[in-house]
């Protein structure tokens, strides 16, 4: 089994590096933390390398470890959490020459770019598939390691409020209730924290919001200025796309956030119901979820929201 | 046992009439619905009186026996669910000329106006006190029944968030979800559906919001005129102060929403942490829970505003 194929790489392995995606969230950050931890509780000495890391996760165990470069010129072992693709790998100059790549993921769009791959599309968070994972390795789940596990969770759930939630993710949540981890805090830590940033993006984008194609599909944007203007960290974009895939009859929600470079804009999307924003994203090169994708386009804000709305406008 | 005289007096009444208390949210009807569901079972014909009954809500089983009036005069027996005070109950006129009322309530000051009061202030929503209510009744909690509690806990734990929500939440949660209960749908139309209206308030009360205080203490309001402008329906308004609490650095959100009296303006606070908002409402003649609660005081929004910051700077 898979399972115990990564077990065996892992207790074999010298040095280990944690890897995960760019624009890491919640749920990349909190796998990344639990495995450390959890590697840490086998005698292993694993290091992990977040590059851009947002100030309202900083709170979690074990973050004060995460480095931005690695100490080692190559690895026996990369584990990478939550990315579908290595293009989008913090890191990804390791991969080709260390050993071996363990690559575990949520996300249907994984390339399988890892020597041993273990996705799971139906788990809601790939900190969902650690619990399972870290209780076949009969590692337990402490409250240090169930904390960062549940910001995961917590993010890619959007707060136990998607479909793919499961009865066990409720379990897990109460079971740690129960050991003592305060769940409430956390919510509100990863979830609920605007930074005044965030608060003035979300204030902006608000603002702006236009509903299109008889209020089927709601658009926003923020530029670059805007980031500036309001001393945006990273992540204070978080969350933005939401509000407009809240609105009664919103199928479709579409965010776009401008790159550093002048005519590039970063495309958020989130459906409701069945429609597949994923393809969407992938007709622009980008993907994800089924109901949360991305993408990114070249072209001015007018050109790049015109694009997007012709192929949503097919599908709403 | 208390809980055994009330199934004594509901056992024995001829005639029953649940009510709940004025601007019903999703606990105050998920309460009175799932208290009109459970007696059927036992065989009773409850009436259920809610006359301002929010659009959002009328997915939820049985909302459609809900009525304005009440067929009889008087009663055997009146359950009154949610409601801390005579004085907001809907249908008080009713409890005079009425046999017997039980008052099965969360809220702390609750002033125990019933003939048998059922008061836990510990329990995140009157819904959860129904789950262990109905469990010792030997009345099973059907998808039906599970539903509506599930969308008052949703409603008064803000989705799982707040800290009062515990280890039973999550485990009756995962049971619904077992069951075949929808949670994800559920949880979306009972706090992530923003009616158009809604939007329109945010994005109006967004826009007003001050930070004042060093940040400590966020402000804004809707006026008459804004809710008219908008066709805003009953219950547009819910959610709005919640904005002003999830900004880093705010401890008191404060939300004021003028009545149809020109110079009337109903307040909602917010606390995050050990501020007691309650206390300070409790000083304008209202009260609530401890991190929620709400008045109506007279005024201009300038004298209102000028009034409670007063009172909430010696807090924060």
């Amino acid at each position: 089994m898979t399972l115990d194929n990564i077990l065996e790489e892992i207790k074999n392995a010298e040095n280990i590096l944690i890897l995960t995606h760019e624009s890491p969230d919640g749920d990349a950050i909190g796998s990344s933390l639990a495995m450390n931890l959890a590697l840490k509780q086998i005698g292993k000495k694993p290091e992990v390398i977040i590059r851009e890391f947002p100030r309202i996760f900083m709170f979690l165990p074990g973050s004060e470890e995460v480095k931005l470069e690695a100490s080692k010129k190559n690895y026996d072992l990369i584990i990478s959490l939550d990315c579908a693709d290595l293009k989008r790998l913090v890191g990804r100059e390791y991969v080709e020459i260390s050993k071996k790549v363990i690559n575990i993921d949520h996300h249907g769009s994984n390339v399988m770019y890892g020597d041993i791959n273990f996705v799971n599309p139906v788990a809601p968070a790939c900190c969902e598939i650690l619990v399972g994972m870290l209780d076949y390795f009969d590692i337990p789940i402490n409250v240090e390691i169930g904390s960062c596990i549940l910001a995961g969770i917590i993010t890619d759930t959007g707060g136990f409020k998607y479909s793919s939630v499961t009865a066990e993710t409720f379990e897990f949540t109460a079971e740690l209730l129960r050991k003592g981890v305060n769940v409430s805090d956390i919510y509100k830590k990863v979830l609920e924290t605007r930074t005044k940033g965030n608060f003035e993006l979300l204030r902006r984008s608000i603002n702006r919001l236009e509903l299109i194609e008889d209020g089927k599909i709601a658009f926003t944007y923020i530029t670059k200025k805007d980031e500036e203007e309001v001393n945006a960290e990273p992540g204070d974009h978080e969350g933005i796309v939401e509000n407009g895939r809240s609105i009664e009859g919103v199928k479709v929600s579409i965010f776009i956030r401008q790159k550093d470079e002048e005519n590039a804009y970063k495309v958020s999307m989130r459906s409701n119901g069945n429609i597949n924003v994923s393809d969407i994203c992938y007709r622009f090169g980008g993907g994800g979820h089924p109901n949360a994708a991305g993408a990114l386009i070249q072209g001015t804000i007018e050109e790049v929201k015109e694009k997007l709305i012709k192929e949503v406008k097919k599908v709403v």
